[in-house]
């Protein structure tokens, strides 16, 4: 038996996710149809470092399973990729040690988010880009945004139907970028509640727009509830962008 | 009434084409029936500059249609849109002349033809691109597009089910490009026959592959006969990227 983990992307749009629901496609339901497959029939269970939400993309998913099969690494990918569908894509496997867990070893989460600022929306990125049409002044959000970096209670920022007690996170960066057309945000924490690259992104996006000032955002994050924040931000501009660990598991270019 | 030209751009993955068939969605129908809605129920017809295949995008398609509403210019591109899957967008529409006619006026048309050369696919590209996992020699493929450049029958180059009697055309000027992971191959003409771009590229490419010689593309230029040629390349990698006119319609963007 050996412990394999993946670094996986996908296209979100047309999955109900990443966790297995009936009735649903979901991407931990096709990865575990393909592992199987390759498997003769035997179940496999896979785990990720964490789910996303429909509509939302990952560019560095990591997900592993134990396999009784003797196959070499570099081969890997090929295999499942035969056995996926095209909006789900296996980049890397490497050989992890029997103890490694993709989410609670995980040490350091990545998410981008991705706004379109245009009159028009574009075909192409329409499922890709959170489109907006008004005008946002990126420094008004850039600072407002280090009020949120550093170790706080991020329970203003999480949706309100979780079950998880400990909303304390350590935000360790934002980074507002122009890219062209798009506003890239680029959030690195220790670890993300339900929905608080979303709920940051919208309220970041309110103060950016003129609605709310400055220094609100240091208002909301001390009044520690879901109702005072801004509006959840779309999932089609959110990507899962990379997940750290102790070691790193994956070539460079992760 | 008032005949006006439209910038349109369209995602064609779900699309069986451009023009209007029985029991396929196509843009053409798309349009034409949003800008009925518009029109309380009259029909309203469209001509654009040429017709693109299934998969095939458009970054600058051009089609006409005359009205007898009083919208100002600003105003249609946002009321087409608001009756159109968000796969079509309108970018820009202005007044033309009532003799002008998007395909019959065309004096120039450019192509681009995007080719993803990796290992793994990518989810997000995965219907923009040509995906490869060959490698290819950008120069060699550069000098025998030279061999294209001017007047000439491009029989070799067109689909054999025509019923295009003249094959002769002009090409302008083509290039071909790294960027970052992708070759983009940029073509300007006068006019392209039916697979005229994707049999060029398909034959660059094997040319590019080292699977033929560079001075053979003159050869199968001479030829005058399809089956010398390459394969036709996949429509998902094609954008009609902008159609010229003798006075330029559209802002400087297009």
């Amino acid at each position: 038996m050996r412990r394999v983990a993946l670094w996986i992307t996908y296209e979100g749009t047309h999955f109900s996710g990443y966790q297995v629901q009936p009735n649903s496609r979901t991407v931990q339901e096709e990865i575990e149809k393909a592992l199987s497959k390759i498997h003769k029939g035997e179940t496999i269970r896979i785990y990720s470092s964490g789910r996303t939400d429909s509509g939302v993309h990952a560019r560095g998913q990591v997900v592993h399973f134990d396999s009784s099969l003797d196959i070499p690494l570099i081969r890997w990918p090929k295999a499942i990729n035969a056995c996926l569908p095209s909006d789900i894509r296996i980049i890397e496997a490497n050989h992890v040690s029997e103890t490694f867990h993709s989410r609670y070893h995980a040490i350091k989460k990545e998410y981008h988010y991705r706004v379109l600022v245009r009159q028009e929306g574009d075909v192409f990125r329409r499922n890709l880009t959170h489109h907006i049409t008004y005008p946002v002044n990126i420094e008004r959000m850039q600072k407002a945004a280090e009020h949120l970096i550093g170790k706080h209670d991020f329970s203003s920022f999480c949706a309100a139907n979780t079950d998880v007690k400990d909303k304390v996170r350590t935000l360790f960066d934002i980074s507002i970028v122009l890219d062209q057309d798009e506003i890239v945000f680029k959030l690195v924490g220790n670890g993300f509640l339900y929905n608080m690259v979303r709920i940051i992104v919208g309220t970041l996006l309110e103060i950016g727009a003129l609605k709310r000032e400055v220094d609100e955002l240091l208002l909301i994050l001390q009044a520690m509830d879901r109702t005072v924040a801004g509006k959840t931000a779309p999932g089609n501009g959110l990507y899962l962008w990379r997940v750290s660990y102790e070691n790193s598991i994956f070539s460079e270019r992760y």
